[in-house]
């Protein structure tokens, strides 16, 4: 690798075992020893890292609260952020086909390979440096993010507004699904007690469309 | 409690700060002072541990085999038979109405109780006693898995047959949704290539019935 030593100054980090990190950096299009199983273990230490952080910064978050905080930091986007801050996509090894197409630009192989990275550093060095690093290189996310910043899904704001009021929880049916096969497109139906209206969302996905109706439907019921 | 004595060998631990193993065991329906947040950090910390105990003992196993693995892990049904065996059920500290509806016995109480004594292990001494615990409980449970045990779902066993004859990915496809609210009822069609007969099946989600059409397709291109 070219002038590792930048490498190590972006990852504020110095690897014992290279090849760590040069496996952390190989995408499967290039090689069968790749980045994979440096990304499952990492997953699960960014995870654990970062749920022990918001556990003790907010004593008073309930649960709920802090899997959304978390869920906010590990999101595809925000690590593909952090690894292009760090430089990562200049030093990711992919195969040709890869190559052409982009793929260090993309969200997922950067994501992947910085959650590589974290595996690569608590094998390479434990635990604690892998805090560090987490610590460090997600410095500006972990202050942003608190209880306030974290807002709940529209379904789950609507049940909780209906439940506040001791109304039972919304129904939701499909309407219709329509389109051909891989762009599908879902209709539903949120029907709220006390509410003549019918609130309908057409998306992509069952979900999506009933985060669409619960969001018109909280609009309606708020006014 | 009474005699914790006899907990403290169940669980063969002995807890510094008894007000941790207390809060581990209370359910919400008996005190805002509950579990919740410390499952949350147990539950990160068992995903971690079991994580990296499956990466050092499968140097073979991809990061898809090494995902299924965990999952098979840390399912609702594996943690309360571990809370079961530990005898967590006789110390649950639930209100009147989980009482009497039989909470101590339903899975989803036992399974987040058990990662809320391993988050409160955690906290009271340190990782390794939370993965001594850990290892210790789960032995049996850990021996028994491997990459053999794990098997694939029906959809993706489906692709990789395909793909291996370099077939395309197969098509699934909404036929109909029927029924009432909260019973609503997909009918779904799975089509491959090369394979004249349409694959359909019904279920009580899109997820459950593309399942159970795919294993329709894979015996077919199987036999």
């Amino acid at each position: 690798m070219q002038d590792i030593e930048r490498l190590y100054r972006d990852l504020e980090y110095r690897f014992t075992d290279v090849q760590l990190l040069s496996r952390a950096l190989t995408h499967r299009s290039k090689s069968t020893l790749n980045y994979e199983r440096l990304e499952f273990l990492g997953d699960s230490v960014l995870g654990f890292v970062v749920a022990q952080w918001f556990y003790h910064q907010f004593p008073g978050a309930s649960e709920g609260t802090l899997s959304r905080m978390r869920a906010s930091v590990v999101r595809k986007e925000r690590l593909a952020d952090v690894a292009r801050r760090i430089g990562l996509s200049d030093w990711l090894l992919l195969g040709e086909g890869e190559q052409r197409s982009g793929g260090f630009q993309r969200d997922s192989i950067l994501a992947d390979s910085l959650e590589a990275v974290i595996g690569a550093i608590q094998l390479d060095a434990g635990l604690d440096a892998a805090r560090q690093f987490i610590i460090r290189h997600f410095d500006e996310i972990l202050s942003d993010i608190n209880p306030d910043t974290v807002r709940k899904d529209p379904k789950t704001r609507l049940q909780e507004a209906l439940q506040r009021r001791g109304l039972p929880v919304p129904d939701y049916t499909i309407v219709s699904v329509s389109g051909p096969p891989h762009e599908q497109l879902f209709e539903v139906a949120c029907e709220v007690a006390g509410e003549p209206e019918t609130f309908t969302a057409v998306g992509p996905s069952r979900r999506r469309a009933e985060q669409d109706a619960a969001k018109k439907a909280l609009a309606k019921i708020a006014s």
